[in-house]
């Protein structure tokens, strides 16, 4: 594939694709080096603003990773983190067994408000509102999923302050039978990550997170967790259990 | 928040990030129309160039939307194909009803080998090979989804002339129990399309796929089908059954 000029699309845009083409072809494989911009620039003659910007954004978008003192290399398929048992209950607070890989866990007092108490369908009226927990779990020190659940405060009126006392999981939901989940039903959907969650999850602006919400109902019937999951696109691989037909 | 003259990062990067904060804060919301080019560059003393190129790329990203004589708008939240029943046979051609909804169907004959032989967990050893069925689902005429299954051939001999002759899938299936799927086992994870998938889904090369393999296990004991299925991420939304606890 030859580059166009009189293209109305950007020399830097046709170079990405044609590098894209060859990884796609095998001609550069993963964990390859790259030929080098001057390389490329004779090559294709290209300056070198074009190769530099067609470069640059395929670091970003995660195709090229640059090794220091080395060159380019194609991006090696990530070794996903495989997350077995995927449900609208993976990354609950009250179906969780434990706190333990919950990482800066934080809690937060919300009033009541129609829009929470529609996603709760409960009716809009006078009640002790909503604890919002907020954490991430990590591998090898980086967060790869932020959770964040809802949870109504009349079902659990000392759950902000047993979690801020660092009480025990076990002891929290202890005597709590009723209130606990049932059962759950999950979505998942990919969409991109809010100004926090990309810092967060240390990722661009523009790369796609992968999002988990769960709705967990009580035994005794309402819903009692909202959860959001919000999972790093690349780094993830969500095994759904064994199933009959 | 000001721009930076002398960041590293070019002027339209930092504008690309000034516009996506104020989405997330909400000065921009969904489906509003933002300033004009015009008056961006007024507003934040940049040159027409680097205003149209952030521009660009948002709405190449899906970010922003251009409505022909009337401007610039932020993107609303795409409404969504909810997918129900997200198992590892979801997009399996052995557990499907009917082939109604599958568009531009296709067969190969694969040669055994022994990256597949592996895939089935099966000896390397001379036997007929596989079927490699392709096919797309569409919404409103526009593909969604790429499916790909692939199945032994000494299951289903006929498989490749029946589908050929358009046979109905309930003919094509008759009589054989012991090959049909009985458990299955999926994952999901996102990754970058290849070439031919972007093309097929009418996506830039860099915008994520979701992607759903399934292992589907025969009653007669082996693996009957491996099924991939490539989807546009922005179109879908995958709902989890509901389970128990």
């Amino acid at each position: 594939m030859a580059l166009d000029r009189h293209s109305s699309q950007p020399l830097y845009a046709q170079l990405k694709n044609l590098i894209l083409d060859r990884i796609d072809a095998q001609t550069y494989r993963p964990g390859q080096r790259i030929p080098s911009e001057t390389v490329l620039c004779d090559e294709l003659s290209l300056s070198r603003p074009t190769v530099r910007q067609a470069m640059a954004e395929l670091v970003q978008e995660g195709v090229l990773v640059i090794v220091k003192g080395k060159g380019t290399f194609v991006a090696q398929e990530p070794e996903r983190l495989a997350i077995d048992q995927v449900s609208g209950q993976l990354f609950s607070l009250l179906a969780a067994r434990s706190l333990d890989p919950f990482r800066k866990l934080t809690v937060d007092r919300l009033a009541a408000e129609a829009a929470l108490d529609q996603a709760f369908s409960r009716k809009h009226d006078t009640h002790a509102g909503y604890w919002s927990v907020a954490w991430q779990e990590e591998r090898d020190g980086a967060p790869y999923v932020l959770c964040r659940s809802l949870i109504p405060v009349d079902f659990f009126p000392d759950l902000g302050p047993d979690l801020t006392q660092q009480k025990r999981l076990i002891d929290i939901l202890a005597n709590k039978y009723a209130y606990l989940p049932q059962k759950n039903t999950g979505r998942i959907f990919v969409r991109q990550p809010q100004l926090l969650e990309a810092r967060a999850l240390r990722l661009p602006r523009t790369t796609p997170v992968l999002v988990l919400t769960g709705t967990l109902t009580a035994r005794s019937g309402p819903i009692c967790e909202l959860s959001t999951a919000v999972m790093r696109a690349d780094a993830v691989m969500l095994n759904l259990g064994s199933g009959r037909s």
